[in-house]
C-alpha cells in the first residue's frame, strides 16, 4: 500500500482541467476541420463526467449546477463547440427530469450513469417540421429538425414534434439508433464547428407512450419552466468562457509575442497606456458578467432545489437575473473576442492561430435567439415590473 | 407596559429609509440652494448614525461596512451629497482607526457616539499648500487645504499638512473649533452642491503629539492601507445610489407622465421598443453594478476583519474588486444619469423637478480622480499581475 | 475721405462673430438667470441679422441656408438660447414663404426686414389645446400652447389650432401684440434657458383670413414639406455649435488649467496619453458631424432654390441627410458635453464656470422629437428603401 | 457601321463593376481557398485599371485618385483581397512618383500602361531583416521582409532595405523576376487571404543605383510625404468598402431570408423595430464615413495636383484628414461587420455564405498600424495643434 492510494480522487473540476489541457492542444486544428470530435468525446465519456448533474443514488456524480456550469465554463474557455455538447448533455438530463415522471427519468439516469449515454438534442420548438402521428399506444414521429446539437454520437435523443391532430409540442426520449431516425453530417457554420448542430430526419419512427415527457410536461408547473433557463444560463457560461479563453490567450501573445508601436514611449508592451487600458477594460467587462454569471447560477440551484414547490415569482426572478448576465455576456464577450486584436497586433492574424475562432465561436452562439429581445424582456421588468413570460427561450 | 414596547428598535437600514425620505421631499430644492444642509445634518446627528461603524463596545451600533455602506447608498439614491459627507464621517473614523494607536481612537470613539460627533475631512493629500512646523511637544499647521467636504457643521477635522523639515505628510484629527482654523463656505459646484467642500485655512493651528496619527501612520500597512480603498468604495456606493435614484425617478416619471410618440406603435408608454429598450439596458447595467459592489464590500469587511494581520495580496486584490466596482459605477451611472432623459421626454426638463442634478452630482463625485488611471490600473494586474501600489487613490 | 471707408462691409458671418463674443461674456451667468435675453435681442436686431434669409428684393441680406445656418451655429458654440431663437426667427420666416402665397409673405418679408421684427413661435403641432372657430372672414383662435420659443418679446407669432369642426390644423402669422394673446414668462428649464420656450394662451383671439397661412399651407407640397426639415436641420446646427463650444471651452480650460494626474507619465497635461485620447475621440466625432452637417445644408440649398418643382424624390433624400446628421450630432454632442469633464478635472465643476451648461443646454434640445424614432426612419430607408413620410418632426 | 460604335468606350468605375460582379461570385470560395487570385488578377492586367493613375501622356488612364479609389471601393465591397493588391498597384506607382526623379518614374509609367505590370509591395519600413551592402556603381540587398503584399504574380517590387553604412532606409523598384529574389507562398491569415501578403527573402541582390529611389528619396519633402498618406487612405477606403459591402449582403439576406423573432410585434421581418434600429444605426455609421472619406479622398487630389510646391501645412491638414476617416471607418466598420448578424439571425452562419469573411478582412487589415495611435495622433491636433510628423505610417 503506497502514499498514493490515500490521495483523494480528484475532482470533477480537475478532471475537467485536465481533460480541457488535451482539448486545448488539438482545438484551433478541430476548428478548421469540423466535424464529430469524436475523440474527445469519448475522452469525456471515459471521465465520468457526463453523469456529473445525476444524483448519487442513481449512479452519477450529484453535483450541483454550480460544480456542473464550472465544467461546462472550464471547457468552453478552450473549446467552446466540446462546451456546448458536454452542457447539453446536461441540459437533456434536466429536461427529462423535469418534464417526466420519476418512473421515467429514473431508469434514464441510471442507464446514462451506467453506461456512459451522452444524449443529443433534436427539440427545436421553433421548426414545425416534425409532426407525430398517434396510435394506440405508441406514436409515430415525422419530418426534419434543424439545430440538433449533440446528436450525432449519441445514444439518446429528445426529440420534439407537433401532435397532427392538436397542435401540441411534444417531447420524447429515444434511442438514436431507433430506426427510422437519420442524422445528417450537415452542419459547417463559421463557428461551433464541432457541434454537430445539424439536421435530423424521422421517418415514421415509432416513439412509445412511456417515452414522451407528458407528465408533468413541458413548461406545465414554474419547476418545469426551469428548462429554458437552465438552457440560457448554459449559453451564459458558454459566453463567458469563451470570453475568458480569448483574454487568456491574447494575454499570453501579448506578453510573448507583442512589441509596443514605435510610437509607444513605452520600452516594453507590458508598459504601453493603450494596451494597459484595453487590458483594463476588458478586465471590468469580465469581472461584471463573472459576478452576474455566479449570482444566476447560485440561485438556479436554489430553484432546483424547491423541486416542485417552486413559485412562479422566484422563477420568474431567476429568469431576469439569468437574462441580466446573458446579455453582458454577449455584450461583453463579443467586444473583448473583436477588440482583442488590437493588443495582440496585426501578427496574431496568423491562421494557424486560428485566433479569430473565439469571435466565430460567440458570434455563432450568441445568435441562438435575439439579444435584442433579452434586452426587452429586462426593460418589460425593469419599467412595468412584469416577470418574462416562460417560453421555450424565457 | 403596551404592545409597543415589544416592538424591536428600527435596523440601521429602516431609520436611514425614514430620512431618506424626509430628505427626498427638499432635495431638489437644497440642489438649487447649496450651502450646508443643517437641518438634514441635525436629523442624522439625532438618528444615531454617524456611530454606525463604532464597535458597541465604544458606545456605537457596530455596523459593519456592508450595513454602514447600504446607508449610504438609501441616502446617496435621494440626495449624495448627504451621503457623502455621511460615508466621509464613517472614513473619517476609520482614519484614525487605521492610523493611530488605541489610546488614541478609542476615546474619539466614544466621544463621537456620546457627543454625536459629526467629523469633516480637510485631508487632501494632493494640496501641498499646508505646512507643519515642529515644536517641543507640539506642532503647528498653516496653510491652505481644498476639497474639504464636511468641514463646515463638524465638530472633529482630520487635517494634513506637510512637515517643513522632512516633507512627510502628516495627518491630525483636531477639534474643528480649534483656534486658526477657517472654514470657507465657498463650495459653489455644480454637483454635490450641499457637500460643503470648500477652503480651510489654517494660521498658526496648535496641534498636540497625541493628536497626530502617527502610529502606525498613514498608508504604513496593509491594514492601514484600507484606508484608500475604504473611500474609494465610498464613492462607488455613492455612485451606484445616485444611479438607481435616477432610475426610480425615471421610470416613475415615465409611468405617470409620459406619452408614446406620435409614431410609436405603442399606446401605452410602458409598450414602446425603445423606451423598453433602454430600461432594459439601465437594468443590465444597474444588475452589474451592484454584484460588483457587493462584492467588493464584502471583500472590504473581510479585510477588515483581519486587522493588523491583513496581507498584501488581499489587501491587493480587495483593490481590484473595489477599482473595477468603480469603475463600472462610474460608465454605467453617467450612462443612465444622461439617457434617462430619453425615456422621460422634452417636459422632464422642467427646472422643478431638477432632474439634471442626478447627472451633475454623478460628473462631479466622479472626478474625485480620473477613471483613466482606474482602468490602467486593473490593466497593470490584467496584463502584468501587478497589484495597485498603495496611494491615497488606489 | 479716409481709408475706411473703402473697406467693405462686414460679413454676416463676421457681424455674427462680433456679436457672439459679446454674448459669450455673459453667457454664463444668463443661463443661471434664466428670462428673456433682451439686451442680447436688441443688439441683434440692430445688427440686421434678422433678415439674413430674406432675399435683397425685400429689403433683406439674401443669404442662403448655408450662410444663415453658419451664423446659427455661431451662435450656438457660445449660447445656445440665443442661436435657437435666432434660428427660428428664419424658421417662422421659411414657414410663411412655404406655406402662404406670395401676396401674404412678401409684404411680411419686407416689413421683418425693414421694421427688424423678430418672429416667434406657437405652433407645437402636438399640443392640441388651441381649436378654431370659423366666422365670416375671419376666425377665432383659444386655448394654450406650450413650447413656444421666442414668442416673449416677438412682434409677429407662428400659431396654430385646430379648426373646431374638421380638426384641421391650422396657421396663422399674427402680430405678437394682437388682443387676446398673453406669454407666460413661466419657462424654467434645465437647458436651453434663454429661449423663453414657455406657454401662449390665445384668449378668443381674432385671425383674418389672409393671416392664414392656407395656400398652398402645411405640408401640402413637397417644398412645404422642407419645413420640418429646416426646423430638424436648426436643431442640427444648434446641436454641433454646441458640441463645438463644448470643445473649446475644454480646450481652453484643459491647456491653461489642468495639471497631470500625478501618476501620469507626463510632465504636462498636453502629453497626457489618456487626455489626448479623448481630444482624438472628440475630433473624430466631430469631423465626422461637420461633414455630415455640411452636406445636408448643401442639399438644402439645393432643395430650397428648386422652389415648387421640388420633387418627392429630392425631398426624400433632403430628409434622409439631414435625420443622419442630427442623429450623429445628438449621439456625438451628448457624449463630448458629459465627458469633456474628463480632460478638464474636478475644478472645472466650480459652478461660476458654469461647464454643465453645455450638457444641459443639448440634453434639452435633443429631447424635442425622439432620437429612436430618426434612428427608425433611417433604418425604414437603409432596409426597406422607404423614404420618411413627412410630418412635422420628419 | 452600327450603332455600337458610337457608344461610349466604358468608364474605369463601369469596366470596375463589372470585374466586381465576377469577383463577387468566387469571393466566398476563393476566401476559404486563400492564394493567389490568379484568374482575377489577370482580367484586371486584361482590363487596363492597373494604369488608372497613371497620366495619359505615359499611356495611362489619366484618373485622379477620387477615380481611382472608387475602384479600390468598388472591388473591396465584394473582395476586399482584390481591393487591397488592386491599390497597392497604384501605391507603388505613386512611390516611384513620389520619391524618384522623372528620368525614372517616367519609364516606369510607360512600361507599366503598355506592357500591363502588376506591382509588388516589399517595403515594410518596420522590418529591418534587410540590409544593403554598397558597392561601386550598385548595391546589394540581403535579407528578409514580411507583409509583402502582391509581390506574388508582379513584374516589379518596391523593396526596402537598411543601409550597412548609414542604417539609412534606401528603396528600390525592381523587377520581380530579378534573380536572388524568392517570394515565399506564406501567407495563410484570419483575413485579407488573397492578398499574398508573406515574406520575400533577398539573396545578394543586385539593385542599380538607377533602380534606388534616392531623389527626393523617402519622407524628404512634404510632396515626398504624400506616399504614407496614399497608404493610410486607400486602407480607409477598403475598410469603408468593406463596410459597404457587408451592409449590402446583409440587407439582401435580412429580406429574403429573416424571419421575425416570434416575440416580434411585426409580421414582416422588415418592421421588426429592432432591425429597423440596427439598420438606422449602420445608416448612420457608414454615412459618417462617406463623407469623412469623400472629404478626405478631395483634399489629396488637392495636394497631389500642388506637385513639389506642397507646404508642410496642407499635407498636415490632409493628413488629418485622412486620419479621421481611417478612425471613423475603423470604428464603424468593425461594429458593423460584427453586429449585422443580428440582423441576418442564426441560420446566416451558414458556412457556405462565409458572412464572417467581412469581420475578418476588416479585422486584419485593421491591424496594419495601431488605431490607438491614430487616435493619440488626432488628440495632439486637437489640443495642442500639432500636426501629425510625418512617418511611414502618418
Amino acid at each position: 500500500m503506497n502514499a498514493l492510494q490515500h490521495l483523494p480522487p480528484p475532482s470533477p473540476l480537475e478532471i475537467a482541467r485536465e481533460l480541457a489541457a488535451g482539448f486545448a492542444e488539438t482545438a484551433a486544428e478541430r476548428d478548421a476541420r469540423g466535424g464529430t470530435p469524436k475523440a474527445e468525446r469519448d475522452a469525456i465519456r471515459q471521465s465520468g463526467l457526463l453523469s456529473l448533474i445525476i444524483p448519487e443514488q442513481y449512479g452519477g456524480l450529484g453535483q450541483d449546477w454550480q460544480a456542473t456550469l464550472d465544467v461546462v465554463r472550464e471547457f468552453a474557455r478552450v473549446d467552446s463547440s466540446i462546451a456546448h455538447v458536454f452542457a447539453f448533455q446536461h441540459l437533456m438530463l434536466a429536461t427529462v427530469r423535469l418534464f417526466s415522471r420519476p418512473e421515467q427519468w429514473q431508469p434514464w439516469f441510471q442507464l446514462t450513469a451506467r453506461s456512459r449515454w451522452f444524449w443529443g438534442n433534436a427539440l427545436n420548438p421553433l421548426d414545425t417540421r416534425t409532426t407525430v402521428k398517434r396510435f394506440d399506444g405508441w406514436r409515430e414521429f415525422s419530418g426534419k429538425k434543424s439545430f440538433c446539437s449533440g446528436a450525432l454520437d449519441s445514444q439518446m435523443l429528445i426529440a420534439s414534434g407537433l401532435d397532427e391532430e392538436t397542435g401540441k409540442l411534444l417531447i420524447a426520449a429515444i434511442p438514436t439508433a431507433r430506426s427510422g431516425i437519420s442524422l445528417a453530417d450537415d452542419w459547417d457554420n463559421i463557428g461551433q464547428r464541432q457541434t454537430d448542430s445539424g439536421s435530423a430526419i424521422f421517418e415514421r419512427v415509432r416513439v412509445e407512450e412511456n417515452e414522451l415527457l407528458l407528465d408533468p410536461g413541458p413548461l406545465s408547473t414554474p419547476f418545469a419552466c426551469l428548462r429554458p433557463l437552465i438552457a440560457q444560463l448554459i449559453f451564459t457560461h458558454i459566453y463567458l468562457g469563451i470570453a475568458e479563453g480569448s483574454f487568456a490567450e491574447a494575454r499570453a501573445y501579448t506578453l510573448k509575442e507583442a512589441r509596443p508601436w514605435f510610437k509607444s514611449p513605452a520600452s516594453h508592451i507590458g508598459e504601453d497606456p493603450y494596451v494597459l487600458a484595453h487590458y483594463g477594460e476588458f478586465w471590468v467587462g469580465l469581472e461584471g458578467v463573472r459576478a452576474l454569471v455566479q449570482r444566476a447560477t447560485a440561485l438556479l440551484d436554489e430553484a432546483w432545489n424547491q423541486g416542485p414547490d417552486l413559485g412562479e415569482a422566484q422563477r420568474g426572478e431567476l429568469a431576469l437575473a439569468i437574462a441580466t448576465a446573458k446579455v453582458a455576456a454577449t455584450r461583453t464577450g463579443l467586444d473583448l473576442c473583436s477588440r482583442l486584436f488590437e493588443v495582440t497586433g496585426a501578427r496574431s492574424t496568423h491562421a494557424a492561430l486560428r485566433l479569430d475562432r473565439h469571435w466565430r465561436n460567440l458570434r455563432t452562439q450568441t445568435l441562438h435567439d435575439p439579444v435584442d429581445y433579452k434586452v426587452r424582456e429586462l426593460g418589460e421588468w425593469a419599467l412595468n415590473q412584469t416577470l418574462p413570460k416562460p417560453t421555450f427561450y424565457s
